[in-house]
C-alpha cells in the first residue's frame, strides 16, 4: 500500500468509540458511491476509471506526447480549474517543482488560460519567442473565458508561425466526446482529439486524458500511475471502516469537523508536493463547500512554512486539524558532513542523510502541535512516484466522495462557481445578460 | 496614495455605529506603536525604518548588487521565514513570478535553506552547476537549523570552485550587527555584512538588508521601495480613525473577527501576487495567531482559483471574509481582437484590453461572494511597481501591529515555533536537549 492512515496522533481527540458510531453512515455512503444511488450519480465514472479507461485512447496519449516531444521544446497547455492542478500537481510531484528549469530530455510545460492576468499572458507568449510549441487545449465546452480567450492567442500564434496546416500537427484538444464549440472547431480543422468522459467532474479528471497527457508529455509513467490507483481503488473497496484507511481518513474528516474543527491543514515536507495541495484544496472544497458547510481546506509545506504559518497552528484559534503526509522514503538524499571547525554547532547532524532530519521535524512537529491542541492525521505515503501518484489520487477522491456523502452533500457539483460568471458576463455585456446587467447597475449605483 | 480602503462591499455586515465604537480601541492601540507603550515594545524599529534606516548600508547594499550582479549569473539566498518571503514576495511583485524564467540582465535568485528537503537542494545544486554564482545568507544567529544546513553546503561549493579567497568575495551575510556565530564567521573569513536591527522582528524585517539585498540583485529600486514606504508611513500616522485606511483595515478585521468570521482569504487577480500573500499570511498568523485566538489567514489568486476555491468562498461554511487586492493599473495588457470566425464566440469581449475583462470579473466575483454572505474587504492598490510595494508592505505591517493589540496579543513575538524546534533537536540527539529526549521517547513508546 502506498498510502497508510496513522491514527496514533489522535487518541487525545478521538474515542475509540466515535468511529464505531461512524461505521453504519459510512456504510451507507459506500453504498452510495458502488449502488450509484447518491446526490450527483452521474458523475461516478472516475470509481472504476483505473479499470475500464479507454486503452485505445491510452496508446493514442502516449503516442502524441512522443510527437510532441519530437516536435517541440514546450508544450502550452491551456486549462482552468480541474483541467490543469491535476497535470499540474502531477508533474511537479513525480519529476519536480523545479521541473521547466532542471536540465532534462522533455519539453517544458507552460499552464495558461488559468487567469485573465494579461502579464501572465505576457510572459508566457516571450517564454515561446523562438521556441517550437505545442498546445494542449482542455475544456468540456470550449466556451470559458480563460482558455477560450488563451486558445484564440495561442492558436493564432501556432498559425503565423507554422501555417494554418502546421498548427493543425501541434494542437491537441481535450474535451466532450461528441459536443460543444471546442469538440466541433477539432473536427473541422482536424485537430487530433481526446475525451474527458461526460461522467468525470473536473476535479476528478487528472487520471483522464486531462491529467494523462501533459504528464506524458513531462515523461511520467502512465502505466505506474494507472497500477497506483488499480491497487488504490481495490484496497478503498471494502466497506469494512476497519480495514479501509481511505473510509477511515474520511470519516475522521467528518468527526473532526462535528466537533468544531472547520479547517483542514494538508501538511507536506516536500516543495514538490506544493501543487499536490492545491489539488487537494480544489478536490475537497468544490466537494464538500456548499449548503454553507465543510471544511475549509488549506495547506502548508514544512518545515518552511514553520516559520510562517507554524506559530498559528500552534497556538492559535482552534479551529483546525491537520493531515499530514509522512514520506517514508526521500525522493532523493544528501549526507551531511562533518565540518573540522563546526563553526555553526551543526556537527550533531552530520554522518546522517537530510532525509532522516526532515523526519525528525515532522516527527518532533507531530508532537508539538497535538500538544498544543491541534489533531493531526498522519497519511504515510511510501515514495513520491508515479505509481503513488496515482494511488494518492485515488485514495483522496475515494475519501472526497465518502466525506462529501457523511456530509449530506452533493459532492459532484459545484453551484457556485456560476455566481461570479454570470455576473461578469453582464458586466460584459455578453448578449442574453441585459436583464442581470441592469440589476448589477442598480446594485452598483446605491 | 498608493492603497486606498474601499469599504462598499461591507455595508450589509457592518453597521456605521461599529467602527465608532472601535475608535477609542484604535487609539488606544495607536498610542501603543508610537509610544512604545504596548506588549513587544522592543520590536518596533520597523514604525519609523523607512525614515531613520541607515543610509551608509543602504548606498553598501546597492554597491554589493551591483558587484553580484557583475561576477554572477545566479544568487543563492539562504533564509527561512522572515528571512525570504519578503525579497521573494517583493521580486516577483516587481518584477514576475516568471522572473527566473524570462530574459534579463539581472542574475537568477534561488532561495535555500526554507526547507530541510534534500530533493529540493539537489535540484538547486544542479541549476547552479557550471554557473558562476554569489550567495547571501541571511540569519540573526547563524544557528537555525536550515539555512545553517544549506550554508555549509554553498559555502564548501564556492570554496571548492573559487577557492577560499574568492568564496570571500562572493559571500555577504546579513546578521546580527555585532554577535552570533555568523557574525562571527563573517568577521573572521572577512564577510561583507548587513545588519538586520535588534528592533526588527523578521517578518517586519523586508525593508531591511535582509529584504533589500536581493531585490537590488533582481533589478529593483531601492530608493522608489522605500518611498513608498515613507508615504505609507504618513499616510498611517492619523490616529483619526476615519482619515486613517491602514487603521480602519485593522479595526473592521477585528470587528469581522468578533462577529464570528475567524479565516481571512487574502485575494489578488494577478499570479505575481501570490508570494506576497505567503508574506502576508506569516505576517498576520505570527503576529496574530497566539493565546488560542486569530484570523486563520489564507489566500487565492482569481479568477484561477475561482475554479478551486471559489465554491466553497461563494458556499460554504460561512467563516471567512475576503480581503480584495483590487489593482487600478495592469502591470501590461493585452488587447482583444475579433475573430472573424467568432467560433468560440468570445468576440463581445473583443476590441478591448484583457485588463478590463480581470477587472469585470473582480466586481462580478465581488457581488457574488457578498450575496452568498462573505463581508468583502476592497484595498485598492494604484499599480505593482517597487513604490507601491513598499507602500503596501508598510500598510499590512503597520495595520498588523494595530489589529493585534487589538486583539490584546502581542504581535511581535512567535513563542510557539520553539516547540517543534525542541522537540527536533532532542529527536536529532543535540547535546542539551537529553531530558526532552527521554520525555519524548516515553510519549512515542505508548
Amino acid at each position: 500500500m502506498s498510502v497508510k492512515l496513522n491514527t496514533k496522533y489522535l487518541r487525545s481527540f478521538v474515542r475509540p468509540h466515535e468511529l464505531d458510531g461512524l461505521a453504519p453512515l459510512v456504510a451507507a455512503a459506500h453504498q452510495q458511491v458502488h449502488q450509484k444511488s447518491g446526490l450527483g450519480n452521474d458523475f461516478l465514472g472516475w470509481v472504476d476509471l483505473p479499470f475500464s479507461y479507454d486503452k485505445e485512447e491510452f496508446a493514442r496519449i502516449k503516442a502524441a506526447a512522443e510527437k510532441i516531444k519530437n516536435q517541440s521544446q514546450a508544450l502550452i497547455v491551456i486549462g482552468i480549474g480541474g483541467s490543469y492542478l491535476g497535470a499540474r500537481a502531477a508533474i511537479e510531484y513525480i519529476k519536480s517543482n523545479n521541473y521547466n528549469a532542471l536540465k532534462k530530455d522533455t519539453p517544458n510545460i507552460y499552464f495558461v488560460g488559468n487567469t485573465i492576468s494579461p502579464a501572465y499572458l505576457n510572459d508566457i507568449l516571450s517564454l515561446v519567442d523562438g521556441v517550437d510549441f505545442s498546445v494542449n487545449v482542455i475544456s468540456k465546452s470550449g466556451t470559458t473565458t480563460e482558455p477560450a480567450l488563451a486558445f484564440r492567442v495561442f492558436k493564432e500564434l501556432l498559425e503565423q508561425r507554422y501555417g494554418v496546416e502546421g498548427a493543425k500537427e501541434r494542437i491537441y484538444a481535450t474535451t466532450d466526446k461528441a459536443r460543444g464549440t471546442l469538440k466541433e472547431l477539432s473536427d473541422k480543422n482536424g485537430y487530433e482529439t481526446f475525451v474527458i468522459p461526460d461522467d468525470v467532474g473536473g476535479r476528478f479528471s487528472v487520471l483522464t486524458a486531462v491529467g494523462l497527457l501533459p504528464m506524458a508529455v513531462a515523461g511520467c509513467d502512465l502505466e505506474a500511475v494507472m497500477a497506483g490507483a488499480q491497487d488504490s481503488a481495490k484496497a478503498a473497496e471494502d466497506p469494512d471502516l476497519d480495514k479501509n484507511d481511505c473510509y477511515r481518513y474520511a470519516a475522521i474528516r467528518n468527526l473532526l469537523y462535528n466537533k468544531g474543527y472547520s479547517v483542514e491543514v494538508l501538511a507536506a515536507y516536500e516543495p514538490s508536493f506544493r501543487e499536490m495541495c492545491e489539488w487537494f484544496k480544489q478536490l475537497y472544497g468544490e466537494s464538500e463547500g456548499k449548503d454553507n458547510k465543510g471544511l475549509f481546506p488549506a495547506s502548508v509545506i514544512f518545515s518552511t512554512d514553520l516559520h510562517s504559518m507554524g506559530q498559528y497552528i500552534q497556538d492559535g484559534r482552534r479551529q483546525l486539524f491537520e493531515t499530514v503526509i509522512d514520506l517514508q522514503q526521500p525522493k532523493s538524499d544528501f549526507f551531511i558532513k562533518e565540518d573540522a571547525s563546526n563553526f555553526d554547532g551543526l556537527n550533531f547532524l552530520a554522518g546522517q542523510n537530510m532525509s532522516s532530519v526532515n523526519k525528525m521535524a515532522m516527527q518532533g512537529t507531530i508532537l508539538a502541535h497535538v500538544k498544543g491542541g491541534v489533531p493531526n492525521v498522519v497519511l504515510e505515503l511510501e515514495k513520491m512516484d508515479d505509481y503513488s501518484f496515482g494511488y494518492l489520487v485515488y485514495f483522496f477522491e475515494k475519501a472526497c466522495a465518502i466525506s462529501g456523502y457523511l456530509l449530506g452533500v452533493n459532492p459532484f457539483d459545484q453551484p457556485g462557481v456560476e455566481g461570479y460568471k454570470n455576473n461578469m458576463f453582464a458586466l460584459l455585456g455578453k448578449p442574453g445578460y441585459e436583464e442581470l446587467r441592469a440589476e448589477i447597475d442598480k446594485e452598483l449605483a446605491e
